[in-house]
């Protein structure tokens, strides 16, 4: 009985054209964006990678990873507590408490691990906390939330009369937690966060920043949206990952001493699980500090994306405004969103995931496209020419090309 | 007053005596159990690490590791939707499922996200569904199932009678799953499988095996405690780590292929977090292959702990007569057994982390001892002295030694 109930959940998640099938890629390092498609059994170049900035094959990071590897070996072998804290996890956690100017940081298996298990103990363990979340927060961040069992008060995306209004609804003394990203994800906006951290002042209320998709992308030393605005001071808690502009894998948080170590000591999900391997903390950090001092990644990716949207905009394919990394283009049909990127690939060899229900709202179905310093002008030559190909076959509208 | 707050309940912490002090290790790859311990400035033999064959510095693991850091770089990139399923992670999935003698397996972070995720999707996602829990399952496990808000029963520890005494009081027809451990981390005792499955066919149950702590140790090929005793088919999910025995980083359940797509296709902690670099992949498929065939590091292993055991009981200090191969050496007081883990550490160059509340019930403190087959002879006879100067020491209790 219980395998027809499996099997009936997924037939309905494939009428809905929801089910999802995993590309199976293999990266090749020196050569990336290209990759070999093992479904398809041909080369493609992969234009929806986060790994926005090609650390991942980077010379010092596997270096680094290389070199960790020959001294220290594979795993950590044990939990952060029993015997699974490393030098290397000790000086990661410096570099990253370094790199937003913060006492301390901590680090997790994953981002997702690092907001779950942060927002999951402040808001179970600061008493009659209420945590006010935007409306498009990531899911390990929802997921945290839910988890601390803590009051939730969700905020509409970005707007700040609505946070505001929420705000001033609370007892001035009653503990607050504002919860935010920086760069959302799939719409590549950014939030206002000087306006917010005016807010968190004004009622009393603590900062909780993703930057996920901004730590070594944005800021003089990659510190994120908040370091280029000169507010890493004001966010109480800066949560980051190494497993897109690093390249690597992993996530953190980024605090006061006392945050973090309250996390250390009452987070389930830091304390009951195995270490990052030791190779993964040197290749990360390696990641880190170059991205400190080398602007020239960053230059290349500004310069990619500016490419590429005035490309899009050339031949009036549609493509979200926004002041961040992230290009998605507009399809708003989950059909032809995956035939679009059915054709990509098996004509042009355009890797794209398509991006549908439930990651982004019905009707706004989309190609995520992340040009990186690695992309280059022919690859953003061939990816326009393909899709302009498969805006006329398909139809789709056009944006007036002059009103670009 | 959020630091004022932490600083206070840290405190009441330290003086619980519950504040967790991280041991800053640096292994050496080739050397193991050998490490630097950053903290006393020494060379010390590690005694409690969940490597437990020492795969973590095994030539075909790192071999596997340098070679896949060659050919595709360090991270996946992505999550497994967008674009980071790579070669490698399909064919470790591969290798795991015959491992285990299923369709399927589907890899995750790490063991606690595995657990988390499959349990919470599970519980979730199946109406009606109460989960039967034993009393020590892990923390992973615990919150999984607390997250699927299903209706959960925790029935005692290994006990059948218990068992079946909450199942018969449910309806035949109500969906039921049995989730429990085969080898309990922190007591070293093993569940009673053949008969839990007994119950569960008669009662019309799931079931769910945690085989973290056996995965590469038990069973011929490995496989865990299940397939020693030839239960594997019997188990509707296995669940077990790729940090432990294997000696990398990462967890998997093994099942059915429509359990993995249904647990795939609808667990947020699989679905929202990058996947884990092809380089760890790659490793943990050759720990796991290499243990298919090889025997040697486990009966190396069954040696080293008939080995301390035998050396424990000449000398009358205590410990949890088990069945598997983790040797609790019962202090039964939080103070003595950080008391001697100290002493352990600065005279004997022995790192022992002290296990206490809330990892184990209080008046249960230990050492927890994992002989692995890198420890040899001369290190066995250096902890047994060490140990034996101690309890003299702190004048603790000896067995009689003509009862063991």
């Amino acid at each position: 009985m219980y395998e027809a109930l499996f099997r009936d959940q997924l037939t309905r998640l494939k009428d809905d054209g929801n089910y999802r099938h995993f590309a199976e890629l293999e990266r090749h390092r020196g050569d990336f964006p290209a990759a070999t498609h093992h479904g398809e059994g041909r080369e493609v170049t992969v234009w929806c990678s986060n790994d926005y900035l090609g650390m991942g094959q980077h010379p010092k990071v596997l270096a680094a990873m290389h070199g960790a590897l020959d001294a220290c070996g594979a795993g950590a072998g044990g939990t952060r507590n029993i015997s699974g804290t490393t030098h290397e996890h000790v000086l990661l956690e410096a570099e990253l408490a370094d790199l937003h100017g913060k006492d301390a940081a901590l680090l997790f298996t994953s981002g997702y691990v690092s907001n779950w298990a942060a927002l999951g103990t402040l808001g179970a363990r600061i008493p009659g906390l209420v945590i006010l979340s935007d409306a498009l927060n990531h899911a390990s961040m929802i997921e945290g939330i839910r988890h601390s069992e803590a009051q939730r008060i969700i905020w509409k995306h970005n707007d700040l009369e609505d946070l505001e209004r929420h705000l001033a609804a609370l007892p001035l003394e009653q503990p607050k937690l504002i919860a935010f990203e920086s760069v959302y994800s799939m719409d590549g906006d950014i939030a206002p966060i000087a306006e917010i951290c005016d807010l968190a002042e004004r009622y009393n209320a603590m900062t909780y920043l993703d930057e996920v998709h901004a730590v070594g992308l944005y800021g003089p030393r990659g510190g994120g949206v908040a370091e280029r605005e000169g507010l890493m001071h004001r966010i109480d808690v800066i949560q980051g990952t190494l497993g897109k502009a690093y390249g690597v894998m992993g996530g953190y948080i980024a605090a006061s001493a006392a945050t973090c170590d309250f996390i250390r000591s009452f987070a389930s999900g830091f304390i009951f699980t195995t270490a990052l391997p030791p190779a993964v903390a040197a290749g990360a950090r390696a990641a880190v500090a170059h991205l400190k001092t080398s602007t020239a990644e960053r230059k290349a990716q500004r310069a990619a994306v500016a490419q590429v949207r005035a490309a899009l905009d050339r031949i009036g394919i549609p493509h979200l405004q926004n002041p961040s990394h992230i290009i998605p283009v507009m399809v708003g049909c989950p059909q032809k969103c995956r035939y679009i990127s059915d054709r990509l690939l098996q004509e042009h060899g355009i890797y794209i995931q398509p991006i549908n229900y439930p990651t982004v709202p019905r009707g706004t179905e989309r190609l995520r496209i992340t040009p990186s310093p690695v992309h280059d002008a022919a690859q953003i030559a061939h990816l326009t020419e393909a899709l302009e190909a498969l805006w006329t076959e398909c139809q789709l509208a056009r944006r007036p090309m002059a009103a670009q």
